[in-house]
């Protein structure tokens, strides 16, 4: 491999046909942002928004905005905008509630299409919060409910007659490991289970095709590469073919098939809004709905190319420049088998991570030792991740991360 | 029955102790807004607030937010303000998710202390969403449980040995009938049932004292008498003697002892975080999170009072100006047994709400002939009432109301 210098970075951002829309974003000057996959940054446009749903339909026209701003469309209307990113129709997609509780909602429903099956598949070191709600769900279930964990490289062997349903995190949030939706879902109706796919790490960073690949429920965040705004709306795809039948136990009014007849006795709605529970955030809501728009004419394949570009240069980068310093990379060489995100290994990660972040590169830090870097193609170019390895590199030679100051635990680590 | 005059309202604002708090707003001047039981209006400071939220946490300070804006901390903030309007103890309040899905937790961890119990005792008529909710989770809980209704005053003999949990809304959505906490209370308690008070048309507008009962477990909305604003978070209540042992099913990360360690196990927090579920929108949090400042330094007692006084108002007004039009007030008018809204019955009523609309009193309607008014004492005054009842004369006597233009139904209505 020939030496990575800064002028074949500049020489990739002058050629990148999404360099423009960095401009849709409105970031720190002086900051290289590496955790669109934790947080993403906010785009141009959502403050404004903001301020007119709470200065004009909030103040001023109050209760009436339901129906002038169609507040009451608002899940819909989102949706219908994630729909296109995720290979589903707009009518597949709705938004609302945290991920936690659309998994509930959808991973039940799952388990009520497949009533004689009791067992759920998931995979050990899933984002906690997936195996934590199908710890509660089984329970709940109680009878012969359980949770049963295979680990990613053995999940297709794994699936039998008796799994019920497969909750999966697509790209695995630490080691941005990408799983086979195609091969895995058909592996799961082969053996007459359903499946769940958590988006959580791959919507809005890697193309994904759910009816190509047959999928019968995902869930999703709003908050990391879709940019929605700190803890914005989550969202759930029900499939076309489940749409008519699909029963969840958090039978709220927004699920009504006519919420403002008041009557005594739940009838889902007709339409995916039979997933929804009670009324939603609007500020949460219109923030994201604008967010969104920052995808607007974008190609999920160009995307990906620079995605897979971006993370490429940094595993290069940290080979060429920090050798000596005994980072190990978690993720995927394999382009197909990597997500957005790059983590890297280190005993004093944390403190590393720490003094990056105060000089100027943010990423994060998952326990024990990963520190996660998440390239965004939609902000971020081939100048930016040198220059991140480049401040790296200054802080391992310095050794400035030893001060006590970068070894101190905020509440959120 | 004296009279009621105009000169005699304004003698009443001038003594009110209250009447400066409605700076604390920012009302449009034209409206006389009476539909703060739906959705309370723009608290000052929230537009500032939020702008600072968006314009500083998250787009200056990005992730390091959750930890230097305290993000993290939100819910528990809430909790801590909502808790001395309810007599509660700050440690017991939290908020979070929407009502509906917090009744789903509460009521689920009430029938889990009652194992041997299968019985689910409600109201017919209760707010949709409650009956809603509870009917998802006794389906989902299956085997023996189900919900029970009998109607409100008979609702003390109907709790029987057989009673795992009583649902109740304390002030009706409608009718504005309120319930007695103690007495209920103690009556499920006498027979071994736990209870739920759902304080969405309570809190805020009436003194609550939850500890001083005995409740058990309790939710309530942020969007309307709290003016957390559009669909904003709601909250619970878990009495300290269940915090230790309380069980919920939607067990998500936010929930655990140690979110930030990403073990694979469940392990609940010790303290009422564990009714937590996904990650708050910090958006809509921290718009509650000043909203509540508007009751800083009040005392519900004045409240209560001067809610009192307006609703009483506004029934015997109805009576001395409206006689001719066939209204039915719908509303107890025992002061012991009303909340802090009116309904007033009549077969035109949706025409004849929005011609009020139309004329600047907002109040709303509700299937099939409800014309519900709220009374805020943090905003409205007596001559407020006197100007709205004054303006649905007019629109009787003008008969305005039968424009067809009136008749045109909203999606919300």
């Amino acid at each position: 491999m020939s030496k990575v210098t800064l002028e074949w970075c500049r020489e990739q951002d002058a050629e990148d046909p999404l360099r423009d829309l960095r401009n849709r974003f409105d970031l720190p000057e002086d900051l290289i942002y590496m955790d669109g996959n934790s947080l993403g940054p906010l785009p141009k446009g959502v403050a404004e928004r903001v301020a007119n749903t709470i200065n004009t339909e909030w103040r001023t026209d109050l209760i009436k905005s339901w129906n002038t701003a169609d507040w009451i469309k608002l899940p819909s209307k989102i949706g219908a905008k994630i729909a296109p990113l995720i290979g589903a129709s707009a009518h597949e997609v709705i938004s609302a509630d945290s991920t936690s509780v659309n998994l509930f909602k959808v991973a039940a429903a799952a388990c009520k299409i497949n009533p004689d099956r009791f067992e759920i598949l998931s995979e050990p070191g899933n984002f906690p919060s997936d195996l934590y709600m199908m710890q509660g769900l089984t329970k709940f279930l109680g009878g012969n409910y359980k949770l049963k964990t295979a680990n990613r490289t053995g999940i297709i062997d794994a699936i039998t007659e008796k799994t019920a349903v497969v909750v999966l995190t697509q790209v695995h949030y630490v080691t941005a490991d990408m799983l086979d939706m195609v091969a895995i879902t058909k592996a799961a109706h082969d053996k007459g289970a359903l499946i769940v796919w958590d988006l959580c790490h791959s919507v809005g960073a890697v193309p994904l095709d759910l009816n190509g690949a047959n999928a019968d429920f995902a869930v999703g965040c709003g908050y990391k590469y879709l940019n929605g705004g700190p803890g914005a709306p989550a969202f759930l795809f029900v499939a076309d073919r489940h749409l008519e039948a699909v029963e969840q136990p958090l039978t709220g009014w927004m699920g009504h098939k006519a919420p403002f007849d008041f009557v005594d006795a739940y009838t889902p709605n007709d339409s995916i809004k039979r997933m929804l529970v009670g009324t939603p955030s609007v500020l949460a809501a219109s923030a994201f709905d604008t967010a969104l728009d920052a995808f607007s004419g974008v190609n999920m394949a160009d995307i990906r190319h620079k995605s897979l570009g971006l993370t490429k240069l940094f595993i290069d980068l940290v080979q060429q420049e920090l050798s000596d310093y005994s980072f190990k990379n978690a993720t995927p060489t394999d382009s197909n088998r990597r997500g957005s995100h790059v983590s890297l290994m280190h005993n004093n990660g944390y403190a590393i991570m720490q003094a990056l972040i105060d000089h100027k590169v943010i990423g994060d830090f998952r326990a024990p030792n990963y520190m996660r870097f998440g390239f965004t193609p939609l902000y971020l170019g081939y100048e930016d991740v040198y220059r991140a390895v480049e401040t790296l590199a200054e802080i391992m030679e310095t050794e400035v991360w030893q001060d006590p100051k970068y070894s101190e635990r905020g509440s959120v680590t």
